[in-house]
């Protein structure tokens, strides 16, 4: 009856499982969601006193391309960053996932290749098939932390029907930073074969330690080829807010995106005038809510290397991680943690890592955690695993 | 470069005037808008109240498919309409555009078509485009206030490829509203057909004098047909909110909504939670609005009646209405309007009507004019388009 492209779409699976989540609830059992990267850090204040103060009479469109002062907010923030970003180089989305979608509705036709890597963001698939667009993996691997590949096995994976790749740095749901040797080569790469690049660059604040950071935008070369799809969710805790960007130096990529922009008519107007605002952030905000995720990925990890059997990567960035438990299908696993476990009336909830991977029957074993709860919850949280584990196992 | 579906979009011929529009404003000009449908009517105070006490100290993401609280307060609105509307029966869409643009992909394959009334609602055509779909229209006439035709025309045009129809009413851009006999035919044949009908009811609020408003969701014979897609915009002029719906008794168009829903995260977490008191608004507020648009209506058609070789539509809804002017080019004397005309520094923005139809070169010398200021702005609007009107022709 309906269309077979959508009943092809999976139910994500960060989400899928949420019915059963909400089942436990109602048995009294409270769940730690590591499933959803649903940070826990506050809003910054200047924004919830914007939407607090919000004035108007009526809560009429915003202009389609987002609203002047909010484009002028964004510019002062890349300038920051050392990008060269101008009012004109920008399309206000709403949230990076539109962004996304209208990305590879405009870069990409019908039946084109995309690449990406493996494990990607599950959504991505449901943005590509939304455009008609066949994403093809290449694989990384937990073994080194899901490394970006070298270029040689990037050009194998090439077809004529290939027009462009999609990079996300860093990486959910690996964590994983691609370093600027590796970057500057597959930049390369792309400009000499006319390669599209999606750089998603969502979690570019969340680089831990020494790494550095670097943006696809900064390599002056691929201007005409690289488009920005970033997001104020994470970076400013604000997932509901429901803000992204195009951000490109491609005129065509951006009229493109301006002419999509009108058709959905606006994005929503008071959170556009609150974020106008966020450019007065200071950048210590950002360096405390840094050191938190870092103390949380430690706590993490070391929670996680206690327990027998399970091998877990080692990211730089975002706050996600991978983890390969002890049991042959993963999916069963996180919903036995709903439906069949409980410790003190206390689970825990983890996205099952297959609905990742666009290569079928890979990362079956896995799951992504996203470390959005504070270290005593995590700790708790993998104490709560390892109970499972044993429990599952036993 | 970019793909060439992307290259054939459009510029909204609401809003492709805008930069014209821009350059006269820093002239010193004041400009009426009658190009766009943003009401000049105060949001709801318990909208606005909602959202200046917003008080969570991180604005998380909402459910993928709407909050809880947002879905039972829209199950009160229309069962108050008489339409027994369940919870599950909804998805919350960000706009009534989401709500187009997922109906279009779910319903229908890549290369199917869809019979829509010209002229139509500009944007299906880019909502079409994006989901690879081919709208293909049956022509309604000024002549007869562009009423809906007879079964038999819509017969005529469909193919071996037609999958479905989407019906506006009440109509954007005529303000034409559909009478029970001819959408009882109408459903008849679709049910008949297999074909599914979009019902894009957006307007309904806006019915005039004894004209009646019947939703295509009462027929209950082609419950498993009709996807409804709504908007918060208009009834409560909250076009700037984003938040919209699809609702239908269809069990595999919800799952595929919710699947295409959990994709893009979710929707505006603050609107959400402020518009889950509007069922409480109290009638009188639609009959207050009513009746202020029909009072704007008489008093635009008044108007322009006045004008030499001018044709104008009566429609009985929406807030929206056609008018053939006697010019070659509708859209050159729009440009005009705003590049070489004003009077005493004022002059009135009107939307070309050739991008509302579907079928090429129709509706050259026609405008859209949206009567959403106040009457004496109207009025003097009027009085402007008749002097921009002897000049550009003189």
């Amino acid at each position: 009856m309906i269309s077979s492209r959508a009943e092809n779409l999976e139910f994500s699976p960060i989400r899928k499982l949420v019915p059963l989540a909400q089942v436990a609830k109602k048995r009294g059992v409270t769940i730690y969601h590591l499933n959803i990267g649903q940070p826990d850090i506050a809003s910054p204040p200047i924004f919830l006193k914007g939407i607090r103060s919000f004035k108007e009479k009526v809560v009429a469109y915003e202009k389609s391309d987002g609203s002047q002062a909010l484009k002028e907010s964004l510019v002062k923030y890349y300038r920051r960053l050392g990008l060269s970003v101008v009012s004109d180089d920008l399309v206000v989305t709403t949230g990076g996932s539109e962004a996304l979608a209208m990305a590879f509705f405009i870069l990409f036709s019908s039946g084109d290749e995309c690449l990406t890597l493996d494990p990607t963001y599950t959504n991505y698939l449901t943005f590509a098939a939304y455009a008609g667009v066949k994403l093809k993996a290449v694989v990384t691997k937990i073994d080194n932390n899901f490394a970006l590949p070298k270029t040689d096995s990037i050009k194998k994976a090439v077809t004529k029907k290939t027009r462009g790749i999609i990079i996300t740095n860093p990486s959910n749901p690996t964590g994983a930073v691609y370093p600027q040797r590796v970057l500057s080569e597959l930049v390369d790469f792309c400009v000499r074969r006319k390669l599209f690049i999606i750089a998603d660059e969502t979690y570019r604040e969340f680089v831990y330690g020494k790494t550095k950071f670097v943006s696809l935008l900064s390599f002056k070369k691929a201007a005409d080829w690289v488009v920005l799809t970033d997001s104020l969710s994470k970076r400013y805790s604000l997932c509901g807010a429901r803000l992204g960007m195009i951000v490109t130096k491609n005129r065509q990529v951006v009229e493109a995106a301006t002419k999509l922009a009108q058709a959905r008519l606006a994005s929503p107007t008071i959170e556009q005038a609150a974020a106008s605002k966020l450019h007065r952030v200071p950048l210590k905000y950002f360096s405390r809510v840094k050191r938190e995720y870092q103390k949380r990925r430690d706590t993490l990890i070391a929670g996680l290397e206690k327990i027998p059997g399970l091998k877990v990567s080692h990211p730089d960035g975002a706050f996600y991680l991978i983890a390969e438990l002890p049991v042959k299908n993963a999916e069963d696993f996180c919903k036995f943690l709903l439906t069949d476990f409980s410790d003190k009336r206390e689970t825990v909830m983890l996205a099952p890592a297959e609905g990742f991977y666009v290569t079928p029957s890979l990362g079956v074993n896995q799951v992504r955690i996203a470390y959005v709860l504070k270290t005593r919850d995590l700790t708790r949280s993998c104490e709560l695993l390892r109970l499972a584990l044993a429990r599952y196992r036993g």
